[in-house]
């Protein structure tokens, strides 16, 4: 019998790794609520610069995760991480007994909400290093990267996880393991904490413009959230400010997922990233100054959106 | 015999300033480049809130001050302070022996310049608390406030200064005067440094917002000015902190120069205000994270603004 997943929260993200699995072998079916009308008649059209042509279709697309039939081997969430999204609601019905809840988000500290739902399920936390955009409704184009990162929660591997492993290798996808995932996690803000926002307060910079100009900014919010992630119990590696540093001088200019997100008039993921981070500061004292100038940017940032917003609906 | 005075960057602020004087009875004429015709053939429209409407006939216009006639009192400078501008070019071929400079600007450390270029003129500092827009070429319109601050450099008030006073306050305006101007031009940066910047970061947002919602920024940015300016020989007033808060609250929400210079597509002060603020703060080993911080983020919106503007003019 074939592994059953269930993907919720199903765009971009979702829907690539989604179709590497059912091109691995397994089952997978979606929930997707703004595409609904085009998967479930013709399916995910993928388009990946490393992995070719392929259309994935979904075993049920759904768009409610309460209409899944059948039980889940794995549920794995891939939504974003927005004060919008309920994301226990957004799995809540579909996840049984036996279900391993995987979520591929970004952000640090988002573990609690889950674990407080679901204390009786296999929590395991993913990272994704990819770029892969929605072009058009159920259209997705896989441009760079692709690597994920796997690990249980609170900081282990299961046998579970292994085997979702396997099938991502299968898919022909670069998938390692973490036995500490929560320190992977503070890894991946190393680089997201500055270059997201950055992108979107410079009013839409790549990368290589970010850090060919302000690269003493960019290190130093590196080290805060090192000196952040350290005082919650997680050393990262010695070098990762420097290593972070020329992977990004070496990787051709990039539009982070917050400017895009930010251009598309699309919730931001700044309590994710930045406010857990900021929080995590406050609560073990540690000083973080341009982070915390980064956050309250971000926020009257969002502020000026939404007084937009209103203003446009006004009568 | 009248005062002779020239202003020098007679845009709104430069154009009201001269319209007083010449109400209390100054000979005076402007140097005016992009609303020459205008101001040439009608004179300046000027509309106060508090003095009412008049119309302001300068002596002569011109479009350069090596056309100005005569030896002026009084050479004022209301330009901007910008790299696009050259405050001494500006100005200098209306220099004479007995020419009082006095410069109308924003910014701190902004006095080498001039004094390298004229070390034998005297060198009057002002600080302009006004919000006053030009609506169309040459229409002047004063929404609020008005005071000015004068003093010598480095730091007294010449008779000539006092007489300059009386002349303001003759025409209905505040002026005051200063016998320490450069700690006043710090404290003027106080307010300056967090409301500019943040007013074009967030987007557009008018100070009322970014006090209600990011107070704590605010008063951090505010104390490491005052952090910067002790570190430079200028203590400043141990509550100016707590009244620039007050009074911002106190204040009808206001759209900063800063934001609407950005909106215009004009050149910003950054410099003037948080670039010189960052290096007096790097000289004397003050650590100002936040406000260096601004300072970067500026930086690269101005990059962006620069790259859009390349990409615009390519064939």
């Amino acid at each position: 019998m074939s592994d059953r997943i269930l993907i919720a929260g199903a765009g971009a993200i979702g829907g690539f790794y989604g179709a590497l699995l059912a091109k691995a072998g397994a089952e997978v079916s979606v929930v997707c609520r703004s595409d609904y009308d085009v998967v479930s008649q013709q399916g995910y059209r993928i388009n990946s610069y490393a992995l070719g042509h392929w259309q994935f279709l979904p075993t049920q697309v759904l768009r409610h995760s309460r209409e899944f039939s059948g039980e889940a081997d794995y549920l794995i969430l891939c939504s974003k991480v927005t004060p919008d999204v309920d994301r226990v609601a957004l799995i809540r019905d579909a996840v049984q007994a036996n279900t391993s809840i995987v979520f591929i988000q970004n952000g640090v500290d988002i573990e609690a909400e889950l674990q407080t739902a679901f204390p009786d399920n296999e929590l395991v936390s993913g990272l994704a290093f990819i770029c892969c955009n929605r072009l058009a409704p159920a259209d997705i184009h896989h441009l760079s990267y692709g690597k994920l990162t796997l690990g249980n929660l609170p900081g282990s591997v299961s046998e579970k996880t292994r085997h979702l492993q396997q099938l991502f290798l299968r898919a022909g996808i670069e998938c390692t393991l973490s036995e500490d995932i929560v320190s992977s996690r503070w890894q991946k803000c190393v680089w997201n904490a500055p270059f997201n926002p950055l992108s979107v307060l410079s009013g839409g910079l790549p990368t290589l413009d970010i850090l060919q100009n302000q690269e003493a900014l960019v290190r130093r919010i590196m080290q805060e959230v090192c000196d952040i992630a350290a005082a919650c119990g997680h050393v990262l590696p010695e070098d990762i400010v420097e290593s972070n540093i020329q992977n990004t001088y070496a990787m051709p200019p990039y539009r982070t997922s917050m400017l895009l997100d930010f251009e598309r008039g699309q919730a931001m993921e700044t309590e994710a990233i930045l406010g857990n981070a900021a929080r995590a500061a406050q609560r073990h004292r540690v000083s973080c100054p341009a982070l915390q100038t980064l956050y309250a940017l971000m926020k009257l940032r969002e502020l000026k959106i939404q007084a937009d917003r209103q203003e446009k609906s006004a009568p």
